[in-house]
């Protein structure tokens, strides 16, 4: 079937007229992109797309990506126009004003159709990989009949350039991931200026050489568009097509300029576009015609969505994939079970290994877990229970060997959890969370269940030295919104993490592991997870309260070791384990202060000891507390002596609370 | 010439054995990458490289980066056997122990001949492209007779996976860096196993594809290396040479296995490469013929060197010259003269403005800067003072179009910064240093003078919303250590900040800028550099001071009007800009204590304003204190609107206050 031009151009120019105008109208914003791709987007949603706008989180919905977020006009005007219930067009005239679901990027957690969140270029991108991963181990589990789909994406030349672009497109390569296509608009044109100033790639070659196939059209001629995505389509592999297209198309001064990239068009523009495009109405109004036929594109897939809910409705496992689509925890999960058995023989291992214990149970309990590593599957101990590698031969698979490439599974990790239906985790080393932390950020920000394993969490990793040392990682971390970080102490500590993690349906959370083996200081059974609150009192003072010990991680052995020490001379101490700051600073004020009492400095010393950087712990320990820490890089050479270098001993730390109290 | 392959085995065989050993000693590190790269070293280092070990800061020396750093031995070796004055043997034989300049990873702070530091993987490749760039630019400066050398890199399957990669041969292949040449060890291992894991590419096609020349070779066959080479320098594109190595080369039992990448080999299997390769020195002792033909290679260079060092002496740029590569500022280097031009006539800018007009006088002042942006040049105003841009067509220019490339932009202003005699500065937006921090960081840890001019610094910039509102970043790069975070409140102390980031010979500096107005709070001329202290007094109270605000950047205003109506109560407040609290903190205590005066906070509240997360203002503002912050994602919407629904007004704050005094 082909599509009558005569129809698509004018609900093409409905698109580049709502978007100049709600740029226009918000005199910010970003008007070429939309315009560009009107008649691609079109396209693509008349007659491709498997949408239903009355049911938009249907599981077995197409998933369309605006990677380039900041034309996000274009999505806001194809969800408007198709049916969608928002944005409605207030909506759509508050365009990037406080309240309206019209941001000024396209932001998931405001509107339905909106599958991720978008705007840091190349994310996007990277987050569709992880969909198309998620369709097709979705659709190895649960059959055809309930998960078959593919994954769009509108990226630009932006997303193509950025560094995450190279790992995604290895990744899809590789995995094999057909069902994923890639309209690029391919303009030529960045906010600099011409393409030619910063880049000479030949970007098809360099996508076939990573096992893509290709394809480019007239973005502009209608049957063209079709005859590019037909055979996208057709083929096995995952598929770029080259949309040959002219920004800001329907602007006659400013098309094919920079000029249409990011700002309004202008009043006399705007009224040259409606002039060029024919287009009479006024802003915000959509003629009648026009709207029906754009309703119409809605409507296309509503027997397919049917079809499958009669499928669904007889399906034996309907209850699994929904509880899965849903992001529930089977009802009686817990790891109790692995937590008395701590309890009973106590293990001295490395939180990593710790972590790889738990994880041995969580993958057995919770079919839903994909996990991987960036390469370092022996030290991040990721792989667990016996899962399988997932391959282009085998989508069942639930171990992605991700490759040297953070940033790219962090992407695909967000994009799995917003897909739906699976719990992804995956790791590499602390420091390399500077390699990711783009995508960590919209973890956070999206709201999405992943689960990062860093290990090797302090200068305790030793010979590796400074490079892979983190020091201002725990910190620059927990400074950032929405995401739980979390230094588990001991094996009980990381059992009671993850499970604090796995039931976190609306953010993210980065465990951070030891490299170095730890004693198990949790040895008495418990009522609750104590991590929950995300500080506990892990030991009372014995004598007089003079100190109060706030530690996370591999140095909550050590505080425990000085409180000792102090408790030898009279000194009581508590032992404050900090797991999680985020949880504590979210307690109410009376448990906050039974763990941190408010008295003045000078009756009782409050001391953190973390193998990182002191800044931010002032929180904890009040001005004139102590903090014990690195505010410099680390070195390298084997653990015992960097600790004793660095002062984190016994030794080096109880003169220094003496001095004090 | 072709040198005798009887000759240069045991050559590459000493590498071998000396990295087996070293890492043995540790029991810690990664034999297999310098094992499988020994016989293309001992041909880059016998024919190609130029160097004199003498002189190991020769400015017109080659530049040789072991991109793949984890490979530490190879360069430890290297340096060692061709006569480095260190490491010493006593060095190696310490490799990864605390105090040895043989680190786990090379450290170029701790070695000469180590041109930077590596481990981060795909950063070297990337640092490569900034001193390639760096020697085209110097070259046209100051001619052949001066400047014309190679950069030579060795590279692991890792490097080339990185997203990294993609950016810097982009930008290496798009500005047609002929004299860069990287050897990639081709040995199709990774820590997790085969390559074939995780990867599909057609590695030379997508560098073709990029505007390299690529080439292959048998990684062990000295003459095909020599071919190799040979033809990658004879090509005028940057060349990839694909060395087809056996990982662990020589250890019979190991080689060719992911054991052999990043541990010991072990007592049996070191004494079975022994017997392998005919080698019956004991550990940590070469063969004095072999040591004799080592040291040749740290001849041939010599009369290159000595016939530089002449057409030095006889150069009349030869102080210009010698200035840039020591990293001097001009003697009479001041922006003074700029700073009274605003005093005489105060400018209501944004500070990204300012930082523009300070930029025109400074490329005036200092030849030695190259300016750029990662396709934001007209946001972040980084082209100023008529600078021109540097392309493959004339390397004398001295603005960069980086394009969308923001971690490859930093890089390869470490990899300027670290050759030598130029001054990289570079802008985004701020919240994109997560997409670059990797590269941020390896600023602060190599010592590397690298402004980073980071605008649109707060929620500030409005309707794009949060995906481009930093919240986090500010604290989390403050507690990155040695490196200076300046948030200037006005155009004087933008001007001040540059000067004070300039003259940072070895640390680098994020400036953050505003994308709105702000206005000139500095009209009075001051003694000295306000902002070189970290903080000061802006204003000081004049009623009974019963409040301290400190405030940053465009909150700084917002603060001093804060205080006028506090005033009006006859509340006396001080308003301290806080412009570095890296500097600030590394104040003697007198100074901070008279800014920041340690009562109770009973009687002078401290007030802590920021437009950013409060994590961390605690150290400024006491436990008491009241910071004033933004510990959640933004929203999009107009400045105005923001700035009201999140409280940074004097009518939101000013209750705050009075409710706490």
């Amino acid at each position: 079937m082909s599509l009558d031009p005569a129809r698509l151009q004018p609900m093409a120019n409905a698109i580049r007229v709502l978007s100049m105008d709600a740029v226009q109208a918000a005199n910010s914003g970003h008007p070429g992109m939309p315009m560009g791709m009107a008649d691609v987007a079109t396209v693509l949603w008349s007659k491709y797309l498997k949408f239903d706008p009355s049911t938009p989180d249907w599981p077995d919905r197409d998933r369309f990506i605006l990677s380039a977020g900041h034309g996000s006009m274009l999505i806001y005007a194809l969800l408007h126009l198709s049916g969608y219930a928002n944005p409605t067009m207030d909506d759509i005239r508050n365009f990037r004003k406080l309240g309206s679901p019209c941001a000024g990027h396209p932001e998931n957690f405001l509107l339905d159709g909106v599958e991720c969140t978008t705007g840091p270029l190349g994310q996007g991108l990277a987050m569709g990989v992880g969909m198309a991963m998620a369709e097709r181990h979705l659709n190895a589990t649960f059959g055809d009949d309930l998960v078959d789909h593919r994954t769009w994406m509108i990226a630009g030349d932006g997303c193509l350039m950025e560094g995450i672009n190279h790992e995604a497109i290895g990744l899809a390569g590789h995995l094999k991931l057909g069902k994923m296509i890639v309209l690029w608009d391919d303009n030529r044109i960045t906010i600099d200026g011409s393409t030619a100033l910063s880049t000479s790639e030949n970007i098809a070659a360099r996508y076939e050489a990573t096992g893509w196939h290709t394809v480019s059209c007239d973005g502009h001629d209608f049957a063209d568009i079709q005859r590019a995505i037909d055979e996208a389509i057709a083929d096995e592999r995952p598929s770029l097509v080259a949309c040959y297209t002219i920004i800001g198309k329907g602007a006659p001064n400013k098309q094919g300029t920079s000029a249409t990239h990011g700002a309004a068009l202008g009043h006399d523009e705007v009224a040259a576009v409606r002039e060029t495009l024919g287009w009479n109405s006024d802003p915000f109004e959509i003629p009648a015609p026009i709207l029906a036929d754009w309703s119409e594109t809605g409507e296309h897939s509503k027997k397919a969505r049917a079809a499958w809910h009669s499928r669904f409705d007889n399906s034996e496992t309907r209850d699994e994939f929904m509880r899965r689509m849903r992001g529930d925890l089977p009802e009686n999960f817990s790891l109790q079970h692995h937590i008395s058995s701590l309890i009973d023989a106590p293990q001295k291992v490395a939180t990593r290994k710790a972590s790889e214990n738990a994880l041995a149970r969580i993958n057995d309990l919770l079919p839903e877990t994909i996990g991987g590593s960036a390469d370092l599957t022996g030290s991040n101990n990721t792989k667990a229970g016996g899962i399988e590698p997932f391959t282009a031969d085998d989508y069942s698979g639930r171990y992605v060997y991700y490759g040297i490439r953070e940033f790219g599974m962090a992407a695909a990790m967000n994009g799995m959890a917003l897909h739906g239906g699976i719990i992804p985790y995956g790791g590499t080393f602390l420091v390399f969370t500077d390699y990711c932390r783009g995508a960590i950020r919209l973890s956070a920000l999206q709201e999405a269940r992943v689960i990062y394993v860093m290990t090797h969490d302090s200068i305790g990793l030793g010979e590796d030295g400074p490079t892979h040392q983190p020091i201002e990682h725990l910190q620059s971390l927990r400074a950032m919104p929405n995401l739980l970080v979390m230094r588990p102490a001991d094996a009980v500590e990381t059992a009671e993490c993850w499970e604090i993690a796995l039931r976190q349906k609306d953010r993210p959370t980065v465990l951070a592991l030891s490299r170095q083996d730890l004693p198990q200081l949790r040895t008495e059974p418990s009522e609750g997870n104590c991590c929950e609150r995300g500080a506990y009192r892990l030991k009372a003072a014995e004598g007089d309260r003079k100190v109060i010990l706030i530690a996370t991680g591999s140095e909550l052995n050590l505080a425990t070791d000085v409180a000792a020490k102090l408790e030898e001379q009279g000194i009581g101490a508590d032992v404050i384990s900090m797991v999680c700051t985020e949880l504590f600073d979210a307690q109410p004020k009376e448990y906050k202060e039974d763990i941190l009492p408010n008295v003045d400095p000078g009756s009782i010393l409050r001391v953190s000891i973390e193998a990182g950087t002191t800044f931010g712990w002032e929180r904890y320990t009040m001005l004139n507390g102590l903090n014990i820490g690195l505010d410099r890089f680390g070195a390298s050479a084997p653990i015992d002596d960097l600790m004793e270098k660095f002062g984190f001993t016994v030794e080096a730390i109880v003169p220094q609370i003496l001095e004090r109290i």
